[in-house]
C-alpha cells in the first residue's frame, strides 16, 4: 500500500557522514533528513539486510514513530571467505586496515577482490519495510591512500578505477558507491510511490 | 528467589561438544541435559553477557519454556585490541587459525596474551536469568597443535602450561577452561539455591 512521501526523514545512525550523504541525494526532493544518534542492537547474521530489519522491528517495538530509515553496510572480501562483512565496524576498530593487509599480505592483486555492500532500509509511514541495496565490485590495495570517507575506504579500489575511495570526492565516491546505489533505488520508489 | 533445581535441563546450542561438556559436569548431580540445536539471534555487543542476555530474552519470547542455559564464549586477543571477541565464530569460519596467526606474525611471544571467556547463562523455572563467566588467561601459540577442543583451541595455550587446549584432553582441558569454570560456579549456585 502506498504511504505518502514524507517530508521528513530521520535517519537512525551513529555515523554523520552517512546522514550527510542522504541528505545531500534526498534535498533536491524537498525531503529533510535528520540523523537520529540513537542505537539499535545489530543481531549477528548473515545479511546486511537481516542486521537492518532486526535493528527496524527493534525500533518500532521501542516506541520510534516511522517514517525512518537505517543503514548497514560492509566489505566483503572474497579471499577472506567474506571477511569482516556484516562484522565490519568491529573489524576496523580493532585489527584495522593494518590487519586487513596483513590478512592479505602473500595474496596477489588479481585475487584481491572485495565488494562493498550497503542494504538501506526505509520504514515508511505504516510501519512497511522496504529494503533497498547496493553492491560495489572493487579490489583491496596493497597500501592505504587517501584521507576522505571512513572505514575501509582508503584500501578499497573500485573497478575500472586506480584511486581508493578515500582519494574521491563525496559526490564522486556516492556516484559509484554500494551506499549510493541504495540510495539512489530508494529515490526510484519514492518515485514511483508518489505516482502511485 | 528460589526455583527447585531442574531435573533435565535443555541447552541451546548448535555444538555439541558443549553440551556433552556441561553434560558431564551435571551428570554427578543427576540433572539431564538436552542439547537444543535451534538458533537464536545473537546481538553484535560489547560483552558475551549482553548477547547471551538477548538470546536468553528472544527464546523466552519465542515461547521456550525454562529451566533452560545457553552460552556464548570467545577469544579476545590483546595485541589486537581483543579481536575476535564476541565475533570469534565468524573469524574462525573466514580467516580462521592462519588469519588469527597472520595478524599475529610481527608480534613477539611475549606480547601475544590473550583470554578466552565464556558466559553461561541460566534461565531458571521462573524465567529468572542469571549469568555465570569464566575467563581462561593465557597466549597465542606461534603455530597451531593439536586435534581437540575447537575453534582456536590449536592455538591457544593457557598460562602456566606449554601445550594448546587442543592438545589437551576434554577433562583436563575443563578444568582450567573460561567453560569449566563458569559451569562449576553454576554448580555453585544450583548447591546453594538447593540448600536456600
Amino acid at each position: 500500500m502506498a504511504t505518502p512521501t514524507p517530508r521528513r526523514l530521520a535517519f537512525v545512525t551513529g555515523n554523520a557522514g552517512k546522514a550527510a550523504e542522504l541528505r545531500a541525494q534526498l534535498a533536491p526532493r524537498a525531503i529533510e533528513v535528520v540523523q537520529d544518534s540513537r542505537g539499535y542492537p545489530e543481531v549477528q547474521a548473515d545479511t546486511l539486510r537481516e542486521v537492518a530489519e532486526a535493528g527496524a522491528r527493534h525500533l518500532l517495538a521501542e516506541g520510534l514513530r516511522p517514517p525512518f530509515v537505517l543503514e548497514d553496510s560492509g566489505l566483503f572480501v572474497a579471499a577472506l571467505r567474506g571477511w569482516p562483512g556484516v562484522y565490519s565496524r568491529h573489524a576496523m576498530e580493532t585489527v584495522g586496515i593494518p590487519g586487513l593487509l596483513k590478512l592479505l599480505a602473500d595474496v596477489e592483486l588479481e585475487t584481491r577482490s572485495a565488494a562493498f555492500q550497503a542494504c538501506l532500509l526505509y520504514v515508511d509511514g505504516a510501519g512497511g519495510l522496504h529494503a533497498f541495496e547496493g553492491t560495489c565490485a572493487g579490489r583491496i590495495a596493497e597500501r592505504a591512500a587517501g584521507t576522505g570517507g571512513f572505514g575501509f575506504d582508503p584500501v578499497f579500489v573500485p573497478r575500472g578505477h586506480d584511486r581508493t575511495f578515500a582519494q574521491m570526492a563525496p559526490a564522486e565516491k556516492s556516484a559509484l558507491s554500494h551506499r549510493g546505489q541504495a540510495i539512489r533505488r530508494f529515490l526510484e520508489f519514492l518515485d514511483e510511490t508518489a505516482k502511485a
